[in-house]
């Protein structure tokens, strides 16, 4: 990275890749930013989901119906420009054929089908930026990570919420959950929500709580993203409530995470929220399904009421699954509940104990 | 406080007071630096429990024996110099017939009986000095937290420590628990330990772990101060393991955790640190007798085993025993298992909720 308004032209980038309004599921979302010499922004762009243009793509068209020149122009992309063609012609193809002098890359891009870009454009004497600061490397690498997962593992990434008393209780003994955790931690789930392709919940938990699995700001108005609402396994369950600007409802009629993954995947949807219950936790538990699990503890006792994880044909205390504590923080709400969030990856290797 | 010298004393008043080979109790840690007019030590005194001098006698008896002049000195003590005559006579009297010019306070004395000490020096025309960083004021309270608390409530301070998976379990299915924490937790519950004047297990954990309940460093040495091991409750358990220099074995017969805090306060015990099993920590969460409840959270998965809570007679989550959480840290292992750290205090009128 070679100053500052490069620096400053990423994090727009990754701004604007971000946008809410673009769908996830099976492609990055990338931003571009096109500097001239000065350092001012010429145009920008972002690619909007499956068929439509590349971000490097896009930003150039809008360079061209706004009459700026590009020649000699800097390019600050957040992910690789690629080199295939697939619905798009290959981005550094445009690139190099627009006169782009340099291009500055946040993230190698990590499909094997469309990488190779950075050497495509320094055969083709563009100087190629690749050293970018660690914090815009890493906003980088989080904006795809569920992408970048499914490429590596061929199913999705998966993300289970978990929301219990500090005795570990995810309800009441009447069943009653509403509400274990405070405020802060009820938006952080809404955020969650927003992040995910599909939220799932087991049967259960849709026949007891009727969630909506909306994506809702403190004022329970819709985000712009909404996941799609599933509901997984055998029990006939009512549909859940129809809510409009919602994801669509579905149905996942298996009681086996590979094949409910496989269905979603086939479908486009790359990253996954299990908000419970017990089973269907313990069920993608079982097969080493579980990529992130995120504990909401609320500071309180209930001394009875059903666990957050069930059986996992666990007996003795060596046999337990190993994660890792990646970190732990405090989920502030001035003036009400304040909860503890937990963040665990399983250990590489855990997984599939004896049943 | 005026200078870096007065802070400097004051840190090591605090040191010397927090000596190790002091026993805990009914009385106050204490210590006290005497400075001459350049801020140089002319010396320092602790205070080393009931019957023994008190902190700024100890300091001028030393001064005294080392020819030592201390007219026009500045006495930095932990504590308040109390007004009354017990065992040993009041130290603002000492102080005043001494000759000292200055005295610095860190913590104004909560007991009734000997309070009034920085007047009382005032009126003998010394200059008083009570204003302290307040990273040092708060070493000073939390140095006596337990004598404090026992003089406003007339029974110990308890604190509650709970090792749990992060689904809630304290023992697998078969009952084996160890470990479900890793090093540095464990190291935590041995400074716990040390820290306690009592340490209390049910008759439970006492018939299924035999626990020794001592404080030991990480090579297994015994710690200087060591608490006595009590078990409570009605059901004839074997005694605790002998072992040398560890702290008296005590047999609590009640269930009843009001009179077990009677007891134990009635024979100068201040700080009880509660180390379960969930019967014991129920019954005085029913009470409302838990002070500060520490959860360590392990980064396992058990999805059977017992709760670290048991009943406490709550059916709807609208009837939870709420507390407030305090903070949250991570005991970090290096190359083995990190947990959770989080602390709770109940919040005011909590406890005793309906049987």
């Amino acid at each position: 990275m070679q100053d500052l308004q490069e620096s400053a032209a990423l994090a727009r980038a990754l701004d604007i890749a971000a946008d809410p309004t673009v769908p996830l599921g099976p492609n990055p979302r990338v931003g571009c930013v096109l500097l001239d010499a000065g350092g001012r922004i010429l145009a920008e762009g972002l690619h909007r989901g499956a068929g439509t243009p590349h971000a490097e793509a896009d930003a150039l068209a809008r360079a061209a119906r706004t009459g700026r020149d590009v020649t000699g122009a800097t390019a600050v992309v957040t992910l690789e420009p690629c080199t295939h063609t697939g619905r798009t012609g290959p981005c550094t193809q445009a690139l190099i054929a627009a006169g782009i002098a340099r291009v500055v890359i946040a993230r190698r891009d990590p499909n094997p089908v469309a990488a190779g870009g950075a050497a495509r454009l320094r055969d083709a004497g563009i100087d190629v930026g690749l050293d970018v600061p660690p914090d815009l490397a890493g906003r980088a690498a989080e904006l795809n990570r569920a992408w970048e997962h499914g490429l590596r593992a061929g199913r999705p990434l998966v993300t289970a919420k978990v929301a219990a008393t500090l005795d570990g209780r995810a309800a009441a003994a009447d069943g009653s959950s509403r509400w274990i955790t405070g405020p802060a931690a009820r938006a952080e789930v809404h955020r969650l929500r927003e992040e995910a392709d599909v939220v799932i919940v087991g049967t259960g938990t849709a026949l007891v709580d009727s969630p909506s699995l909306t994506a809702r700001d403190q004022d329970g108005r819709l985000a712009a993203r909404q996941p799609v609402r599933a509901v997984m396994g055998l029990r006939p369950v009512p549909p859940l409530p129809e809510i409009r600007g919602a994801g669509p409802a579905r149905v996942l009629a298996t009681r086996d995470p590979r094949a409910a993954l496989a269905e979603l995947f086939d479908h486009g949807l790359r990253h996954v929220l299990l908000e419970g219950g017990p089973t269907l936790l313990a069920a993608f538990l079982r097969e080493g399904l579980v990529d992130e699990l995120i504990l909401h503890l609320a500071p309180k006792l209930l001394g009875a009421g059903p666990a957050t994880v069930a059986d996992l044909g666990i007996t003795g205390i060596d046999e337990a699954l190993e994660l890792e504590l990646e970190g732990v923080a405090m989920l502030r709400s001035p003036g009400g509940q304040s909860d503890a969030q937990l963040r665990f990856r399983p250990l590489p290797g855990a997984g599939s104990p004896p049943r």
